[in-house]
């Protein structure tokens, strides 16, 4: 049993679902493990980890202001406002949809169903860089 | 220091919480291992796993209920709607409830409350067929 | 490869957020690992595990505020209150935020963010007893 990890480097493009699938498979296929536990660490509080479907574009559109919907923008409902309007809204988006996800690796494929792909989330106006840990035990 | 895992399938009856604390006690069981750390990973896009209490039933239909406020069929609401009106409350309800678990096992039982049990959670109308991946590690 | 676990109990002080990210770190630190993947498990049904912002106190505020209105006490609109009116809003909070965080080791320290804590969120009125499963993986 061996394990690696790193640190990946995102950078979005402002608010919204941003696929990371690619990336993500690229580090694990080169670890060159058959069988493991993968576990992906979003080291923010305003960008969040999400597995959802990696088919109908609209399904992110739909997403995106479903959750602006329900934690939206709205200067008379926050105390917090340190980075502007859009701050407390994504730490609420942020813990709704969690920062951390973990998947099976077997017979050298991660366990993502067919219509899964992995997205980073990101919750600011303003396009970010963002750091993913990834972390990858088996052997 | 080993592991193992599986893809365990669930027949759904349709929109609800199903519980499958037994067979995924049972697999862990079946790896007879006193420590480690047990993973599931549901590999679909309008599913989820959720660990909820497993006494008052009342609890679990109040938990439907709450999804079905929050993240409403209206077709006034969504773009996407490839496989009917609950197709994209499926998707946000998978979101805000996770599509993957890990549980330590400690002293040969899995880390488990007196009032947790394991759920899927079907967001379809229909009954599907579920597949969640089941991963183990330990020794 | 080894691994050790333990259950950590905290007191919470009643409904909102309590930062247990010293007395995680502390016995992560006492596994004296240098790579590995830490898990914590929540083992209740109405306090959950979050990732919060662990600068401005008004975050939290604002956070705790926000869970208040999405799942709110309401004698109407649920049928199971065994425990009082805070009861199935508790179950519905920790639904949302999940029980289960597993954070990457990497070169000694938790991948946590700067401005990352880890927080154990009490959903009931009253204060609780509360135990947390922690559990490492490393080397």
């Amino acid at each position: 049993m061996r394990q690696d990890s790193t640190i990946l480097n995102f950078q979005t493009r402002g608010r919204g679902l941003l696929e990371i699938t690619r990336e993500i498979v690229g580090w694990a296929d080169g670890q060159a493990m058959d069988a493991g536990l993968l576990t992906l660490f979003c080291r923010h509080t305003s960008a969040s980890l999400l597995i959802q479907e990696n088919a109908a574009r609209a399904v992110r559109t739909d997403l995106e202001a479903f959750f602006d919907r329900i934690a939206p923008e709205d200067p008379q409902a926050y105390e917090h406002d340190d980075e502007g309007p859009d701050d407390m809204p994504a730490h609420l988006r942020t813990a709704l949809t969690g920062v951390q996800l973990s998947i099976p690796l077997i017979s050298g494929r991660l366990a993502l169903g067919t219509w899964q792909g992995i997205y980073l989330f990101e919750h600011r106006r303003r396009p970010h860089r963002r750091e993913v840990a990834v972390h990858l035990m088996g052997e």
